[in-house]
Parts: structure tokens; sequence; C-alpha cells
């Protein structure tokens, strides 16, 4: 891999990324069809790790695992208006199967609340079933006619985490959105990821929904990539697909629904541009399919000894649930198997030689700050399993004030017009409310209205930048992507 | 769930089996487009036992786990001759995009050789970069006109492992088929689901393969399910996607192949059939979910105290790595959870009232003999982790048997006729080896021919049933799903 220092990342960050994708076995983008990738083994193993945090927080809150089938058929698609309006210029349609014309147009789903509502609609009958809160992690499909990128965008997202709720009230509903934002924001931390969320403008919702809330980082480019949304859909899709209950007094009402769903190809691009640096990937031990790699530094005789103390801290480290993998590789040098491991991002790095052994020694080297420390052999495990930890915090605590410095509170159209064509970042400016001066906003800073906070409640007291009236919230601005 | 006995399965097996689908909540088949189901949260635990099972086994053989796109372009798809001709009667076909026809028709892949091979063209140099061993979990497509079935016959096999491997030599393809063997053999044990493993006759094997075997199970239709496939792809594929190595003695040659597969939802069939009853689901405790439910007996004033003992009953069980749940809702009778838990198969009840307290004992009943055994509370633990080996012992030993009595051997067509048209089960003939002897065969039974054994290698003496000349092998025979 070449290098690209961290430095150049405003600049260079789409080479970095293409490079530390392909070289560090994480993907490859050479598929014959536009925007569809292949998932090699070392990236599938991350893209697992990610997946089974995604499992753990949607389990431990009462979501169960479902699975719906692929093909959503045209005419229930067509049911919720906006829905379809919004997705149809971006829909694959299966229009044959075999050699004839099927007679309903089989869409690949871009999302599933069309798949899932025919069936709420027999599973639910009374107050009785209801919450219902499930999930799926599937293969979704966009025909994406922008450029395509890896990961960032795509025309198969091949690891859509959707979960879908019901519930008996607005005011659950509401309170699940909430579940939902913490979920997410628990699942971005353990991933050192950072964020901004934000309600996104009426003119810019989840179609069918009420509102959306959404999960913004902000790539060393200097663009927004989107991470995760949160959406309340109200009674739209319940009343679209005529979905109601009994409530306790026996009355009929239409269910109220939210929804939420991340690409975990996403929060990899967030990991990878958060902490990733002139040498590669630097993963987080939480997402790492290897945490610690063993290198043993050869010499002369004692090769043997080496060898059997390399293995002997594997297995107690294995012991103590590390993944862990000792490289005996023996056509490299040690020095090339450092590069090796430093470009896939393993979190610590072991290296035992002659001296180590002398000493009841080991040298432990971060992969994030790239310090080296002589630890004692008897202290190894303790030290490593605390290490990590301390890893994970410092990575995250190092990203949040790296992302915090791109973002700018301005108070004029032309600063923020200046910081948003250098790409600086994200632009947090005073707001009217008015979808007009929002509008008029985007096209003036030529970039994306975010939304208005949900992750800060500070008072406005400007005025807007557009029409000079008194601003009723902050509005976010970004090149996003 | 109605009462289906199982002595009446060979004419009601179907009807059992829809009803334990939907009363087990294992999966709901009123989906909007035909062969398409929707896995319920039990039967999706189900099935992730399944597939953990199928990674375990490709994992510790040196298999790595991958993920390829969906769609296939039609120009891949054409590079095999045998292959498309054969799938493409069977192909759903992508030629929308938006509102735009596609330039390029992409098919939903029906199984991923296609796929694969551009990319192994791209990443074979040499003969170091080879043996290869992938394989993926994904959705594959059929578009079978036939009658669909869940988990049978579908036109989504949602959760299909297909493992593929590429090597230097003919001989080292020719071992990775008996790795295969053994895999499935592995793996079809583990779920005490018994099979006949069969060559398939040359005109019946993959499409693109040189030869294909074939795992099948009898269900208690009398009718055959193939559960499992391996095959030799020879140098067909490599050939038709010109992928080439360098040799150590510098000439290209083509590379050799095999692939594997099975979709999960045929051997969760396979253990349904084997091992159900009258009453419902029998799982073997290696597939299970729950491997033990744990019902309190309410009795008077005593109910905190029998609480409190099947709490700490579950969590000596849990910390033994034993799957446990405790059914503590109080709008239900001991019996009707008694049924609820049977019906969804629950290797293990534990019930604890009053009598066991006194006694300092629980009454353990075996899901699939009913049987009643009362054990101490502090040999509970050793006892249960026991009895579940022995119970998926025993009922793999007693599907082995019931299967083995319904393969029959004969030695005239008219015996093979009339077993085969009341639904007896497979039948062994010999055989001359001619193809024409054979679809003769097939026609005068109105059955199909499976192949010829893998698993026995008896000596023939006989003559073949068609043209009288002596037998080379045995021909199976039967009405297959």
């Amino acid at each position: 891999m070449p290098t690209i220092k961290r430095e150049q990342w405003s600049r260079h960050f789409a080479k970095w990324f293409r490079h530390v994708l392909t070289d560090a076995c994480i993907m490859d983008s050479r598929y014959p069809v536009k925007g569809m990738t292949v998932w090699l083994p070392y990236g599938f193993k991350i893209r697992g790790k990610i997946l089974q945090i995604l499992r753990y927080l949607h389990d431990s809150t009462a979501h169960q695992e479902m699975l719906f089938p692929l093909l959503i058929p045209e005419t229930s698609l067509d049911k919720e208006a906006e829905h379809i309006k919004s997705f149809e210029g971006e829909l694959f349609w299966v229009t044959r199967g075999g050699l004839t014309p099927l007679d309903v147009k089989l869409a690949l789903r871009p999302t599933s609340e069309a798949a899932i509502g025919p069936m709420l609609k027999l599973w639910i009958r009374s107050h009785a079933d209801l919450p219902i809160k499930l999930y799926q992690i599937v293969n979704t499909f966009r025909y994406e006619t922008r450029a395509t990128r890896p990961l960032i965008r795509v025309r198969e997202l091949d690891s859509f985490k959707e979960a879908h709720t019901v519930h008996a009230t607005e005011r659950e509903a509401e309170a699940q959105v909430k579940q939902g934002i913490e979920i997410y924001k628990k699942f971005f931390d353990s991933l050192a990821v950072p964020y901004k969320i934000s309600r996104r403008p009426d003119w810019d919702k989840f179609p069918g929904a009420v509102y959306t809330v959404s999960f913004e980082q902000i790539l060393p480019d200097g663009r927004t990539l989107q991470i995760g949304t949160v959406h309340n859909l109200g009674q739209n899709f319940s009343k679209a697909f005529d979905v109601t209950y009994e409530t306790e007094t026996g009355e009929r009402e239409h269910v109220w629904q939210t929804c939420y769903g991340i690409f975990a190809g996403r929060p990899l691009v967030g990991a990878l541009a958060a902490h990733g640096d002139d040498n590669g990937a630097v993963l987080p031990p939480t997402i790492a399919p290897i945490q610690v790699v063993i290198i043993p530094i050869p010499y002369k005789k004692m090769d043997k000894e080496i060898n059997k103390a390399c293995q002997e801290v594997a297995s107690r480290l294995k012991k103590a649930d590390v993944s862990v993998e000792v490289d005996f590789r023996k056509d490299m040098t040690p020095g090339s198997k450092f590069y090796y491991w430093e470009l896939r991002g393993v979190p610590i790095r072991i290296e035992i030689g002659p001296r180590d052994i002398k000493q009841k020694e080991a040298t432990v080297v971060r992969r994030d700050t790239l310090e080296r420390q002589a630890v004692k052999t008897n202290r190894l495990v303790v030290t490593i399993k605390k290490l990590m930890k301390t890893i994970t915090e410092e990575m995250r605590q190092k990203a949040w004030e790296r992302m915090n410095k791109r973002v700018y509170c301005v108070n004029s159209l032309d600063e923020a017009k200046r910081l948003l064509r250098r790409r600086a970042g994200m632009v947090e400016a005073p707001w009217c409310g008015n979808a007009e001066c929002g509008h008029k906003l985007e096209q003036e800073v030529n970039a994306r209205v975010l939304g208005t906070p949900v992750d800060s409640k500070e008072k406005v007291k400007e005025r807007c930048m557009v029409c000079g009236k008194k601003a009723e919230n902050i509005i976010r601005l970004a090149v996003a992507y």
C-alpha cells in the first residue's frame, strides 16, 4: 500500500480508502456489476463482528430476529404512495421468471416496510399482540445512478440491519424512537465512531415517515456520511396496509410504527476513516477479528524456545477470550510481518525475541499509537485485557475530538459558503425554521441541510441567516455523500 | 395443532408438516409471493443453530467464509454452456433498474459458480495461490414452476450454504470431494438425520459437473428428499472462465474445481420428519434454540420457594452452557405449558413442584420418549449434560433404523414397481450400468433414478432387471421430491 499521510486525507482520503479496502484484504471491488463488491475473508470477519454487536444490542432489548423474502410484489409496494413515489426511480425489477414474463413485477427490496406490512395485518388482532419488535439482517438494493463507491454508495447493500416495531399508541412509538437512538449510540460508541444526530428537515425524511433522525459522521475529506437512521412512521404504513388492532375497550385502531436501519458497510467506513493512519487500517479491539498478533523474533539457536513461548502466550490469551494469532510464517522477516498486520489494523502486536525470553518479558506494541512497552510475562494477560479497553476508549476520545474540531458555528452566509466550499466539515447556523429559507440555504451554499440537532439543546439567540427573523433552531449544513 | 398420529404419516405427512411449521412458530407461508416464506423468531433461531454447525464444520477444515453479490450478469452465466442451458428455464431475471431497461440482464443467482468464476480469474496467478476453499451462506433463487412447499420446494432458498474449492490437480479435487462428503456426514449426524449417499447417473448430474454425489433422506410419506449435494466440476468451469495458474515448472494450466451445497431448510425438514411425533416437533439438542425448559408446578404457599428453585436450576444450567428457559407465565396451567413446549420440540423439560422441593429433586422429562425420571438436585447439571448426548445418540439410532427399514433390495421389475407405487421407500436393484436401461427403468417404475451407492460397496451378482445382462452395480430408485 502506498503511503498516503493522514495530513493529506482532506484531499486524498478516497485514494487511501480504496487502497486500504484492497490491500488490507477487506473487499474486492472488481466484480463485473456496477456498485456490487465481494467481501474477502478478512473483511467478512470484520463485518461479522459488526453484525454481532448489532445483534447483541437488539436481542438484549427484546427485538426478535426474523427473515422476510427479498422480493416484494409491485402490488404491495404501491400501497404507500410517498414510499413508492420516492423509490420508484431506484428499484431493481424482476420482470421475467424462466422464459416467461411475470404477471406481477417483483422488486428487489430497497427496505422492507412493504414486505412486512401484509404479514403484520395477518399477525395482529388485539392489543395483546403488541408491541412487536423485530429485525432482520439482509441484502437490499438501490439502483444508484450516480458514481458508486464500495461501502459508501452501492447498489447491493449486502448487510442491511433493519428493525421494525409496532405499537398500540403514538406515545409508545415515540418512546421506541428514543430507544432506537440509544441503541445506535451504544453501537457507534463501541466502534469508537463519533457522530452527530440530526432530525432531518421535513423535505428530506424517509419516504412514508412522520419524521427521520439521522446519524452522521464527518469523513476526513470534510464530507458527511450518513451511518444510521431512525424513523417514526406514525400510522402512514398501517393505514396503507390496513393494519389494525382491537383496543382494550373493543375499538379498532391503526397501529403505530417505527423503523431504524444501519447498513453495516457504512460504520465500517466510519471506523476506517476515524482511526486509520499512514500505515493502513486501525481497528478498535471490539471489531478486530484478530485482536492480538504474536510475532516471534528468531535468533540463532533459541528459535524453539521462542516459538514455544509464543504458543504459550497465545493459549493463555485464548483462554481469556482474546482472539489471537501467532505468525509463524518462515518466508517473511519480522519487519514485513509488522507491516502486514499493521496494514490490517490488528490492535495489539506482541513481539517475543531472545531478550524478552531472558527477561521473562514480551514487547507489546499498540497499533493506534505505535507505542512499545515491555511487559512481564506473568502480567501479560491482565495487561492485554486492560489495554484493549484503554485502546477503544482512547480511540473514541481522539476520534470525537477530531470530529468536533470540524463542526463550525457560523453566523453569516458568506462564512458558511466559504467553509463548505473548502470542505471544512459541518456547519451549524441559526435558522428561522422556515422550509423556504432552508431551501434557499441549500442553494446558496451548494450543500445539503442535514437537519436540526437532536444531540444538543442550546438556546438560539441569533437571527436566521436568510430572512433575518428570530432563529428558532440550529440548522446543520454539509456536503454529504 | 390437530393430532396426526405418526402411524398415519405415510399418508398425512404433508398435513402434519404444514401444521408443525405454523403451530410451532417456525415459519409463516402466507407471504404474498409463491414459494417464498417468512422465518418466525423461533424458526429463525433453529435455522441459526443449523448454520452454526455448518460454519463450524467448514471453518475447522480451512474453508474461508466470504460473500459474493446476488446478481449475476447474463454475460457471465452464458459462459458455461451446460450450466446456462439447464438453468435457463428457472432463472429470475432483473431487466429494469429504476424506470429504464438494463443493458445487460442480471439473474438472481441460482448458485454462484458464474459469480465466482470471474473473480477466481483475477485472484489466481500461480500454484502458490492454490488451493482456495471458500464458502458463503446466501439467498439463491429458482423460478420453480411446480407446486411449491415451504422448505421443500421453494423459489427463494433463503439460507443456501455453498462451498467452492479450487485445486492445482485433478487428484486434489477428487480428495476434496471426499472431504466434502465427510463434512456433510458429520453435519447430518449431528442433526441425527439419516441419509443415503448416491452418485447421480450421468444424465442427472449438476449442470457443468463431471459428476454429482447426493445425500437423500426418506421422508415418512415414502418419497426421498435431497438434503445435500457434492460436485466434482473438473475443469469445466475453469475452461469456461479461463481460470489458469502457473505450475511449478512454469506452464499454464486450468484449475480443478469442486462445489458442495446445502439449503439449510432441507435438513430442517429432515430433522422434523425423522424425529417428530403426534405432539409436534422433536428437536435434537444440537439444534434446539432452547434445550431445557423449566416449568414450576405451583402449590399454595410454596410458590416463592418453587420459583426460586427454578431460577437456581436455570442459572446452574446456563453456567454449564445449556440454553434454558423458565416458563413463569401466570395465565397458563402447567399442562398447557407442557403442550406448548412439546409442540416446539424442546428436548428436555424439568418440572419443579412442592414434592420435588421436599425431596431435593426435580422431575426430568425427555421430549423424544416422553419418559419421566426424578433426579436429585445436586446431580441435575451432570445428568442433563449426559442426557442431551444420550438423546441425540438415541434419536439418531432410531431414525437410522426407521430409514433402513424403508430401503428394499429387489430383483424384479414388478416388485420395484409395486413398492414404488405404494410409496414404500427407496428401492435398490441390480443394474448393468447402461444409461438406456436406466431410462427405461425410470419409465417403467414411474420414479427417479437416484444413482449408485457411494455409502456401500457390496458386490453385485444378479443380472440387470431390464436387459438381463450381468449387473455392474446397484441402482437406486425412488419417488423424489
